[in-house]
């Protein structure tokens, strides 16, 4: 086991009707004056606006609003979002969405209490030093952003969706009612699923063994979070595995599944540089396409591990390892399916003629590689998407 | 699912030789006067001693020294222990040490920023509203007290073991190296591992169910616990298992065991009543000889579940729930036992004849019942301690 930190501090509030708690809770850690990010207008269609304004007002708790943070959030509205806080002063930051609009939030309380360019944060060119205190209310269980430390954004101007990790990302508290996601599309709600399973996964394939517990609890976050995609596609309400979901997302990804081991998130890396080039394209669906592949390419360097991973986690019962993990692999493109996720880039309207360009995106031009069990460069990189063809 | 609150914000450096970085993390919380906790010499033999204040002195913290902290940590103790505090000022306590050690400082903690008595918090008499930092460095994988919520101390002038649970009591850091575990005996290695296991098992035995992710994360804890415990029996210096069982002991009682279920601790109730009384029982064999006894007792009001647990955490295969349930409690004795732990009270020298005092104990003089699949009230109790003979 490798040495590791853990930190995560982040207050969860858990259940049914929480969301209305937020004035109490805002106001019993001392704030008054706060900013209100969220996304389009479902939350105010579905009357989550309403019930946070009201409980919050009932506090005395002044609100600066900004609506309309963009799924994929946008630098340009954050450097916006920075420029209102300083100029009214809110002590935090309440997030009432999903990864977009937590990741939109951090950003923004990263940026409020430094002087330069947020921006400088992912390029490096600054290290987050403090950030003001940033609380959500949980409407989609997915990102995971709700408990960890990183923000991811993206800079239209230059094309490029760029995240960075700090202790000072983690939430303060967070809050996760499960029947805020009934609404979730099915298609939604899969993505989420796809999401979820990957940052788990992302740390379960890195080198790095034997790490028992770590590899314990990555395989229950990851057999929870199928069995409750499969519940959630015949129904939606279904509040045990809504509520399984979300707490699902939350663990995958503040680093209690990767205790010990490396966090590589490489096949993030490779989706970044697809939903970052096509838009529509959902994190979730990308990865769902992209992980499949990537372990079809990776599997034969670390052959014992893909098999732990398709016996333990798919049930695959072959005896040769060889044949277990190819099973493992075949099991989970196979749910992917199941659940309504594409399994080619063909699925998106994409054709091999992408991939050139996919590839210059992941190596910033040829400029770097990406850590596996193997290094993935450029050509490397090109034969996982041509896998995805 | 129930609704739960969960909040484990403490901050984890894990590995090895980390216990040499204590200066300073100490001094990068902002703090240079310190109480120093510890218990017997065997800090002082291994070497830990001299470390850990040369690492203090190079970062310029003055210490004020407490040791001699007994196993079963003593209230009279932590008087003296408070009233130095306050006489002195340190800004936190650092506890070098296990649970006992651990609680002691918490305690200690806890009193020092209260005008009354600290047993008044036991006692309910006062609700702890604030609370001097605690950090620490463990030397024992056992009590879980590093992220648990809880602290244990024993009043001698009533005998008396009593805790209480308050999120101040919440260590602020835990240097966790496993390698300070090496020395740990055979016997309080076993020990360790029952009380991990028992701290899982109290929350994954109550009612309320379904609750997925948290099921499989307390069989993640206890699979990886037995395997650990298996192999230290063989090999004490075995790094890996060393450290998963240290992690899993954090785990066990840092709340994620139990989200969205009770934590119950009605095990513990009749155990507390136990080696309060006969103080040279270890805490973890006296678990050891009660929870086979309980389970065999309890397990007809939950067959599902225990069939469940028979067959996830001890791989048992009867297709009869009841049939599976009782090979998983026999697999649980079984285990214990080869392991070095009794399981019956005559293996600490005891008789029927103590069972009635034990039972005034556990039940407050017929004042009160433990709460479990059944409320277990004076005869209930008296019957598994019979079962233990």
């Amino acid at each position: 086991m490798n040495d590791f930190v853990y930190y995560a501090p982040t207050k969860v509030f858990f259940g049914k009707g929480k969301h209305k708690d937020i004035g109490k809770i805002v106001k019993d850690y001392g704030f008054d004056n706060i900013m209100l990010q969220y996304g389009k207008e479902s939350i105010k269609k579905s009357g989550l606006y309403d019930e946070v304004m009201l409980s919050l007002s009932e506090h005395g708790i002044k609100v600066v609003e900004m609506g309309g943070v963009e799924p994929n959030p946008k630098l340009a509205f954050v450097r916006d979002a920075v420029k209102v806080a300083k100029e009214t002063g809110v002590q935090m930051i309440l997030a009432v969405g999903g990864g977009s609009v937590l990741d939109s939030s951090k950003y923004t309380a990263a940026g409020a209490l430094y002087d330069g360019d947020v921006w400088d944060f992912p390029t490096g060119k600054a290290t987050l030093e403090k950030s003001l205190p940033v609380g959500c209310i949980l409407t989609l269980a997915a990102a995971g952003s709700e408990m960890s430390s990183s923000a991811v954004v993206t800079n239209m101007e230059e094309n490029m969706k760029r995240g960075f990790g700090s202790e000072h990302n983690r939430c303060l508290f967070a809050v996760m009612n499960p029947e805020l996601t009934y609404s979730v599309s099915k298609y939604q709600t899969a993505c989420g699923v796809v999401d979820i399973m990957a940052h788990t996964m992302e740390r379960y394939f890195v080198p790095l063994e034997p790490t028992d517990l770590t590899d314990r609890i990555a395989e229950s976050v990851l057999k929870t979070t199928i069995e409750a995609g499969k519940t959630l596609m015949d129904n939606p309400e279904d509040y045990d595995a809504r509520a399984n979901m979300m707490w699902a997302s939350s663990l995958s990804h503040n680093d209690l599944t990767g205790c010990g081991r490396r966090n590589a998130l490489c096949v993030h890396q490779l989706e970044h540089a697809l939903s970052g080039e096509y838009d529509e394209i959902a994190h979730g669906a990308g990865l769902a396409v992209l992980f499949p592949a990537w372990a079809k390419y990776i599997y034969k360097y670390n052959i014992p591990r893909f098999a732990q991973f398709a016996r333990r986690v798919w049930d695959c019962t072959e005896k040769d390892d060889e044949s277990a993990a190819l099973s493992g692999i075949n099991s989970m493109a196979e749910y992917f399916k199941s659940i309504g996720m594409p399994s080619k880039l063909s699925d998106f309207g994409l054709d091999e003629t992408c991939i050139d360009r996919l590839c210059d995106l992941c190596t910033f031009g040829r400029q770097r590689t990406v850590k596996s069990y193997v290094d993935m460069d450029y050509e490397v990189i090109k034969d996982i998407f041509k896998l995805c063809l």
